[in-house]
């Protein structure tokens, strides 16, 4: 540790993501990926493009994609705000709402980022008890918070929560801005994107990474009425102006606009994810009513790194968390048909003992 | 203003980044990019890229940008961190060696970026006063500071610090850490990369967006002891896991390691730059020994503002800061020849009146 640490820098403790492997051998089902490559058309629009204006700035907000974004969800592209990756984008939210005057509330079990930023930005925080199923309970939650986050459908749970509830909270409680995480919302749920004209206490932040299959291109973007997305806005130009490059702002635009293939793929991984439910219920495996493009599931008569360790050595990644209440749950990518059929083999192996 | 502005939000004024003209039509000399193309190398790179694989995540590190930064300065990848955009990479800086205890310093001219980063993290600062011929006068920088930040060459002046001025420095205030923000190092200046390994209170920043041509895809770099290296990390990773996306990544390596073509384009804008100074010195225009890929220059008989406008009308895009000492000055990013020379005739129109 150098000297010049700040106080601050000291004391971080980062968030880990899944492991990315550096050999192609594995079945990958840690990070929530994509088993289907990006739409055609994005592919064609990265092919058509000039090379050589690669030595310009790109345009600082992103506007093709925030005109995109716009268009999808019939909102205005001053309702908009794009980041590299929704990463960015929830760092900046914690940046510019939150200060260590005011505390943000959010699940003890849920995205295990936002305990992360708030260290980042110091910015008091308090995890509410989720209820013994992995449910949310927004009664729990303490009527003097500034801010309430989590994602919907939840990580790593997959439980989701119906927009009429979250109306509930924003009419409930307009002094509390609401952070509603839709990182998998495009596989079984309903976004929240059409409050945002209603409430000025909502910001919706979703990704390309996993719908759009475009993990490898880092695009996120937050909704919410235009005085909130400002707000991102001084942050954003007081930290990088320029944060998304050309390629990914032409590349994020086309995939926004082929619905076409995203409605066609999102129904696939959902389809593979009932089969596999199905499956692993009929094996006596513990599943939530996952929504995501993922599972949470829970092996009888093995921990949850036991478990992990066993499907390594068989060729498939999965992830556990070292958390009080789900270190024995693992979470599973859905990945293709003939994945899930090979991971559904092996948890009958380790079923057998 | 929303009423969910965080205190410090409310009070931010952010950096302004030179116009990104939405139409061509102009003589784009306002934003120090690369008037040459991307190496070829770069190109053919992202032509072979497996577009399929933007799917998923990429190296969370920029593993090959590092490496490729390492072996260019002969130093080890430990000793490298890659960003988003030198902006990023400065960001970062003052967030894990910054905070609200001590004291950082820069000259009163220099990149406007430096005090919004400031206020952004908190980190109170001081601007010391430049020499009248637009020099860094170290001597004028109190003991007390906790660091030291400069663009060397300095922006907008262009003037350049030598590198053994810079190590005393170093060795006579080993607990200030010092930044040199070497933006535009590759147009005649020295890189002090060298001296990270013997100084552990020296980081070097660098970008590809200038002399590698790479405006448009986002990539900067650090370089310094490994511990000074980690504390960047641990900012960027409760941050944002992965900043690169997967074609910035191989763009940027392969910008590295084509050091042929980037010395031929840089010697070309030497040459360029040599070309058009002499010819505004003949004018009677006033110049600064200017190493970076723009000139500043003061135009007898007119303000600041109105040169500026002059030439937006006759179709050429320069740069102006309102700031006390400088306002009559352009900064003039260096173009191909013909733009140059195009320049030099509109300036001759404003001399002639």
């Amino acid at each position: 540790m150098s000297r010049f640490y700040s106080r601050n820098t000291r004391e971080l403790v980062p968030y880990v993501p899944g492991e990315q492997p550096k050999d192609k051998k594995f079945i990958k089902l840690n990070t929530n990926e994509n088993p289907y490559p990006p739409s055609p058309l994005v592919m064609e629009r990265i092919r058509n493009f000039n090379l050589e204006d690669l030595r310009l700035y790109p345009n600082s907000e992103g506007a093709v994609v925030k005109q995109a974004v716009a268009k999808y969800y019939g909102i205005s592209k001053d309702e908009v705000f794009v980041g590299n990756g929704s990463d960015e984008v929830l760092a900046f939210i914690f940046k510019a709402f939150f200060d260590d005057t005011e505390k943000i509330g959010f699940p003890d079990i849920t995205y295990s980022f936002y305990p992360v930023y708030s260290a980042l930005f110091n910015v008091p925080y308090i995890r509410v008890p989720v209820r013994s199923d992995f449910s949310i309970d927004i009664s729990q939650y303490p009527e003097d918070l500034k801010g309430i986050i989590f994602a919907n459908p939840n990580a790593p749970t997959g439980l989701y929560i119906a927009t009429y509830k979250i109306e509930e909270l924003l009419k409930n409680r307009p002094n509390t801005l609401v952070i509603v995480d839709e990182a998998y919302i495009d596989f079984g749920g309903e976004s929240c994107a059409g409050l945002i004209s209603r409430y000025d206490n909502l910001i919706v932040v979703q990704t390309l990474s996993k719908s759009r299959s475009l993990a490898g291109l880092r695009v996120g973007f937050a909704m919410g009425c235009k005085e909130l997305m400002d707000g991102l806005v001084r942050v954003k130009d007081s930290f990088n102006s320029y944060p998304l490059d050309r390629i990914a702002q032409i590349a994020a635009e086309a995939a926004l606009i082929d619905t076409e293939y995203f409605n066609e793929t999102r129904q696939r991984i959902i389809k593979t994810r009932q089969w596999t439910q199905e499956k692993l219920l009929s094996l006596g495996v513990k599943t939530t009513d996952s929504k995501a493009n993922f599972l949470f599931v829970k092996i009888p008569g093995i921990s949850g790194p036991e478990a992990l360790s066993f499907l390594r050595q068989e060729g498939i990644l999965v992830r556990n968390f070292n958390s009080p209440g789900i270190c024995d749950w693992l979470r599973i990518t859905i990945g293709i048909q003939e994945e899930m059929e090979e991971l559904v083999e092996k948890i009958k192996k380790i079923i057998a003992g």
